[in-house]
């Protein structure tokens, strides 16, 4: 078998076979193959697209192509969940503790932020002593003896997804549903999931923009996970302002224990009682409405708060920040961003407001840009809200006044004002698959 | 400029401009683009093509991008030929000497084979002492003192095309025609033609099968042509059989001493008359005509086969050879393809016939194959021929038994017998360019 010859089949329009997929995965991963051909490839499914078996395929040959993680040792079914990336979205440090409350444990594998994203394992970094460099068995064990662990992915998960998703970001072949479907589910079979619960985001703050868009992602995300026997269910949930009002690590940390409270804003607890519930659901409950129920009331009995705290402790954090958040250090600049005239915000683009971010320190500019826990943005008004011009829209936090200026000058671009209130966006688009359900 | 993005702009179907061009050429040449960017680059051109004014400018920089050849110090329009490449293709031995017989300089550095194709390069090795590897200057020297010379490329020409082509070839990216183009064209300007006239082979021995394809990459040449200021005249001819009867090196040297003596196949006179004709025009003639007839008459009186006496001289070779070719060794084993049935030969695939002269010794499996000058086929019947059962078909000539065994097995499968003579195939299809002609 030779790669050029694939290579020109995928040009002309053809599938390729199981095991033409296999060679060209093993063969890149082991350096056999050259990058340049991976990327002629790259480019070829860019445009030819893949079939439904080949997509399944490659992504069980990169969730091969390393380590994986044995849950089995774990009882029930193991059920992850996977954000496509966010401003704002701090669901994971809130959905992990309500569905571990309710008996359904959770091993899950976070990863860093990078540009306008944040990463769940830099928001926990942001409790005091909080662990989350975890060898295998400490990671298995936590989620043994707590029911729950989160933790930096450890091991040499899926090495051929981490070295064709350089490649791709390298020569402009990242945005073809086919290869980034592979890729996420590939990290997730790889990590020992059972079963997915997938968190698509939708709109400006997001990578895929239009409803038609997220809905053949999560489509071919759902087949993937027919096709490789992982039950998989996807949210379509809106990305077009941010989630929340907090945007930053230990900033995000604090709206995460409100809402664990029962406090909190509403469309962030509502999308994550959404999520926990698919979660529940995935793990064997009959009825999505009884998981639903279930969620909200581990909201309101403080025993998802309590899980959290079980959590952070088991890692070496200091509990106590969770308990009372505002011992959770405040930056050293702080500033406003304004109206700057009365009317509607019409529009708050949230990459924009995920750039701001990390102008002020809360983000990594590059991989390895150190990042400031305090810094970040709290939102006082969103898309939808009626301003008077120097009304205070967002609190700017950063380490010195030079973030502050930067971030401000971004959010000035990011925020419309207009003079019609805007349609109002619903927070869940679309679910797809989770066929049990009528 | 950052290549990612340009790769992103040609893969959403957007042209380059001029500046882009440059910087991916440049870069690519000097090795600060890796090769997997320039694979991903070459695979989007060959899904959303490139417009005329790209594939001009990408034949420039490619042209631009080493050593050119300077013919100024030569008199007159200096007019290159080139070949597509077809089996038995021995027109460059033939149509150099009429046209440097009725004054117009050669200065031509021509290939070598590879694969099915022969190589005028290889060809001219036949002849005991002819030197093919001349420096600069003595190449020089030759086309001013006998008003021809063809010689290896020597110096460092369109290095950025040599560069993209290997890797063309390893990433399934070779036939797209914007980059089939531009890599003919830019040798030959780098190689310092002021006008070119093309043999575009069309038929089962060429890469171009149908006539479609011949035109849409005649007429991209002519395009670059008219865009580079090198008036291009394009030939669509056939290679469906093979060209003339003789395939092999001193074979077809043999042949072309027949035709430049005024004997030889009709089929291979009447082409290159045709294209030293062109080349005459572009040279300065007003009628297209008058240059036919003086081609016939170079070919009649003797001019042109004196001319190529000259040139075996000045490079150093036994002219004896060309005025008695019967000195040609002849190949230590001998063999003959018989017709396996009665009937007509309604298909001869010229390329299966090309692979069967390279089993016998005559071509290059790999670029560090030796070749057997003696090696080769003499056809005795071509494509419309009525055979008996046991009629010769073909002369075999190659080192040992060996190769004849290999090459009668690949001709049974490239020769077709059947019970209908087949329509007759022009043996020029088209002629594209040469606005001048009434």
């Amino acid at each position: 078998m030779r790669m050029v010859d694939l290579i020109a089949k995928k040009r002309h329009g053809q599938s390729l076979a199981d095991s033409e997929i296999d060679f060209f995965i093993e063969g890149y991963t082991k350096d056999v193959i050259p990058d340049y051909q991976a990327a002629a490839m790259a480019m070829a499914i860019c445009f030819a697209g893949m079939d439904a078996r080949e997509t399944a395929r490659m992504t069980l040959a990169m969730a091969r192509s390393g380590d994986t993680v044995d849950l089995s040792s774990i009882p029930g079914v193991k059920v992850d969940k996977h954000s496509t990336g966010g401003v704002g979205d701090k669901t994971t440090l809130i959905v992990a503790p309500i569905v571990a409350a309710l008996g359904v444990a959770v091993a899950k594998m976070s990863g860093r932020g990078l540009g306008h994203t944040g990463g769940t394992i830099d928001k926990l970094e942001s409790i005091p002593g909080y662990r989350t460099a975890l060898a295998r068995d400490e990671f298995l064990n936590c989620v043994r003896q707590t029911g729950i662990s989160i933790a930096g992915q450890s091991g040499n998960l899926a090495p051929a997804d981490k070295k064709l998703y350089a490649l791709r970001d390298a020569t402009a072949t990242v945005d073809s549903i086919p290869l980034i479907a592979s890729s996420i589910m590939s990290k997730k079979i790889a990590a020992g999931a059972d079963a997915i619960v997938l968190d698509v985001k939708m709109g400006s703050g997001a990578f895929v923009k239009t409803l038609d868009d997220a809905r053949a992602l999560a489509g071919e995300m759902v087949s993937i996970g027919q096709a490789t026997g992982r039950e998989t269910v996807a949210l379509i949930t809106d990305m077009d302002t941010p989630l929340g009002y907090n945007i930053g690590n230990a900033l995000e940390i604090i709206e995460a224990v409100a809402v664990l409270s029962g406090e909190g804003p509403g469309d962030l607890a509502a999308l994550c009682v959404e999520l926990s519930a698919n979660m529940l659901y995935l793990a064997g409950e009959d009825s999505i409405n009884v998981c639903r129920d279930r969620a909200r009331r581990a909201l309101k009995d403080g025993a998802a708060i309590e899980k959290l705290c079980e959590l952070v402790e088991a890692q070496g954090g200091d509990a106590s920040y969770i308990r009372d958040p505002s011992k959770f250090p405040t930056a050293a600049a702080t500033g406003a961003f304004k109206a700057p005239e009365d009317g509607y915000i019409t529009h708050m683009d949230a990459e924009g407001v995920g750039r701001a971010s990390m102008l002020l320190g809360a983000g990594r500019a590059d991989k390895d840009s150190a990042i400031d826990h305090s810094a970040g943005i709290v939102l006082k008004h969103k898309t939808g809200a009626c301003v008077k011009r120097g009304d205070t829209i967002a609190l700017l936090y950063a380490a010195d006044a030079q973030g502050i200026e930067a971030a401000r000058a971004v959010l000035g671009a990011a925020v419309t004002i207009g003079n019609e209130k805007p349609p109002e966006r619903p927070l869940i688009h679309d679910r797809i698959g989770g066929n049990r359900e009528e």
